[in-house]
């Protein structure tokens, strides 16, 4: 594996591979890489020639109050991992070259999918998301790019950027990886204690008591919210930012779950901030 | 040539020669091709194995009282002109493909290359330019692209963005290439009648007394703007949008012309907006 932190080095890299006729898959990382990361580079071995990961912690995502210091940063650990699972190149650029003094232009959207949930809770989140999405991807000029659901307005953004502007990229989401008791794997669980760490298995538990309520023959949107929201009120000591059920592609709100729907939750278990959603599917 | 519509279309044909080995130049444009347009692409033609173009009349970097629609169209004399000078490929897309129903994503800048001068009478404009050009560029991913420097605050706004974007392209500003009376080339000049244009030669001849005045010893910014818009308002029947010095890169305001400055100028002449420019440059 390569590890570069130059974007000419990571250019030369891929640049070669494609002149060689290999097909380039791509997973953007903030590092702290876990089973759900690994997941994703496992596909793109399968499903491409070659593999690239970038590990960079992007300041323009975080706001001024959130945990852009606190985000968990082990390089020598992160790139073990990828060499493990047969990744090709490490992009690991510093903040100084993709954000230059002086650098002024920046990719955003309009709309539900970046304005809602995390973009209402998270200002400018998605602007700095689609941005360096944007950069990375005019860098390592991948043929395919992979995310994670548990991100899932993420995904949705990214998408429609690729297809409004065109770029010459599939991007494929991935399903969550979940810890065996249905905690979706995240960087962030590992600020979690003890006893927040137990609490947070509520979120799981609480998507999966919504499914379980639709099956049994509850389609109010409304209820099915306050079905997870009072789950997680129950497990105690978590503040909820959102319960919602929306529509999976415009993200609008749906009343009714005659159709699969998407359910989404953020919510602060002890300092730390999670996020976890489910499609709602009615029974065929 | 190959004429194409769909973005389809143009990919097959730009990964076709890339494939090849073949360097692609590209020119995008709004059509209503004329000689400073032909100058970019016959430089295109020199310095690359393949030139695209494209013509596409962009709405988004008009605002709701321009000119949009009576912008003049003619795609089979543009077609004809550049298939003189040797084009390969000119790209024609349709509205609804380089916008779909329900895009929402846009490339936007901040700063004074943006905000001021055009940025400031024409709001939007620099997003409207950014966005397309973005997205051309993914589309027919040009080793080199073409710009004519007529349209100053554009060049700059398209070259810092593929600094800020990592854009792997690389952004050729040219001469703005002149009638022999001296205005310079535009698509709108065609809107001006008989004295109009006549009028209209009061802004090269402003820009040309202003390097004179510098070239006697007058260093002072605001004389030198002065010295243009006494020229400008002794043609008499236009009305002064700016006329500014400016610094070449970031477009801040100078005071005294020491080193080269920008002077730009924009006017309305029977109701056609002209803008232009001219680098101001001290002697020895």
């Amino acid at each position: 594996m390569t590890t570069a932190h130059a974007i000419a080095d990571t250019r030369h890299f891929v640049r070669a591979a494609r002149q060689q006729g290999r097909r380039i898959g791509f997973v953007p990382t903030m590092g702290a890489l876990h089973q759900g990361h690994l997941s994703l580079m496992e596909r793109a071995r399968r499903e491409n020639d070659a593999v690239a990961i970038s590990v960079f912690v992007n300041p323009t995502q975080f706001g001024p109050a959130e945990d852009f210091d606190a985000y968990p940063r082990d390089l020598d650990r992160d790139a073990a991992l990828a060499e493990g699972v047969g990744v090709d190149l490490l992009f690991a650029p510093r903040a100084a070259a993709m954000y230059p003094d002086g650098a002024t232009t920046y990719v955003d959207q309009a709309g539900p999918i970046v304005e809602t949930l995390e973009g209402a809770h998270r200002p400018g989140h998605f602007r700095g998301v689609l941005t360096v999405c944007g950069k990375l991807f005019h860098i390592v000029e991948p043929d395919r790019a992979y995310f994670g659901q548990k991100d899932y307005q993420q995904v949705a953004a990214v998408a429609q950027m690729v297809r409004d502007l065109a770029l010459p990229i599939a991007i494929v989401p991935c399903p969550i990886v979940r810890e065996p008791d249905g905690l979706a794997m995240s960087s962030r669980n590992q600020h979690l204690d003890a006893d927040a760490r137990q609490q947070a298995t509520c979120i799981h538990r609480g998507l999966q008591a919504a499914q379980a309520c639709l099956d049994a023959g509850v389609s109010s949107a409304a209820a099915l919210a306050d079905v997870v929201r009072q789950t997680l009120l129950d497990a105690g000591h978590c503040t909820i930012d959102y319960v919602a059920i929306v529509h999976p592609q415009t993200l609008a709100p749906v009343d009714t779950v005659a159709e699969p729907a998407v359910a989404l939750v953020a919510a602060h278990f002890g300092g730390t901030r999670l996020i976890d959603n489910h499609l709602l599917t009615p029974k065929g």
